[in-house]
């Protein structure tokens, strides 16, 4: 006799409901929003490393003549811990983003969902809105201690700094405005976090 | 003839399926969650309000003495645009915080919900975010302020204006500590309100 199979049995191939609703009979409306976030973590990116470069550049030496003497004066973003601050933020959310990227990119590639799972969901919202909440600190802080720079404080004798050192302000400034940028893009990748929790179950 | 009913018809009232899931055949893990919600709320509003109240109360006279000098020194919170700040955020987030408590706390007596549909889920998510973001600028904004009002700033002559004023400075660095507990808080109730967005469709 040989070993053989006379009625081989009815195999059915039943893929998982996930990799069905892939990019072969895809969801548009997913795929859209997909790469709309990819989109949106790239332009992040890019603002909060102009804003982190614009920072680190920031030094200016200049002299202010007080009664005819010529008093030098320098500059520099590491002499406030606010500036300092910012520095150390951005540089987290760009490495978060750039991790982001990576890993959506290559899913993305291979035509998987960018969020594999629920608690992969969960663990992206939990650091967008972590960084957002930390990026909007540190542009405040750094925000309130230039603001303080241009006008001095009141009541007491500090000076306007920033006339003879307006290329080291203006430079700092660009910088606190592209990291409020990366905030609101941030606080908008949350939405689309949430938006992306709430239609799954 | 006398107009009257033999056969009354089969009354049946069909509730709807929201208010059957109410507190009668409650579902007691909504109902838990809702009451922590409501209970971290009011303690929200109660970190806030005291942050409020501690900031517009801090104000101090002294003397500074220079060469043998007294110099007169008078601090407001007023006087600085960042403290100014932190005061007009948390007003605004008591004022939300009590409006959300009288509706929520209306709902929870009739036994409804307190978070009525889809669209009020997001109306609620929307502004506790917002309003997590604003605190979260107010308090740093507001803490970069007075930390150099501590520890004066680097290569300027700025004084240490805390050793004088110490009675303004404490109040103002309890408010603002005060302010960052509150924007805790609010990031805690975000996160219920996508949890809840997450659990409905």
């Amino acid at each position: 006799m040989i070993n053989g199979m006379k009625n081989p049995p009815d195999v059915r191939i039943q893929l998982p409901e996930e990799s069905s609703s892939g990019p072969l009979n895809g969801n548009v409306t997913n795929r859209k929003a997909e790469v709309m976030q990819v989109v949106l973590r790239a332009l992040c990116l890019e603002t909060s490393v102009t804003a982190l470069s614009l920072m680190v550049t920031a030094k200016q030496a200049s002299t202010i003549s007080v009664f005819g003497f010529n008093i030098p004066l320098h500059s520099k973003w590491s002499f406030s811990h606010s500036f300092e601050f910012l520095v150390g933020i951005t540089a987290a959310v760009a490495l978060h983003l750039i991790l982001q990227l990576l890993i959506s990119g290559s899913r993305l590639q291979r035509g998987s969902p960018i969020i594999s799972s629920r608690n992969h969901g969960w663990i992206i919202f939990a650091g967008d809105q972590v960084f957002a909440l930390a990026v909007m600190s540190a542009a405040s802080s750094a925000s309130s201690v230039s603001s303080l720079n241009h006008t001095g404080i009141r009541h007491t004798a500090l000076p306007n700094f920033c006339k003879p050192l307006h290329y080291f302000c203006d430079r700092v400034a660009t910088s606190i405005a592209f990291t409020f940028f990366s905030c609101f893009l941030l606080a908008i990748l949350v939405v689309l976090d949430v938006l992306w929790l709430s239609s799954k179950r």
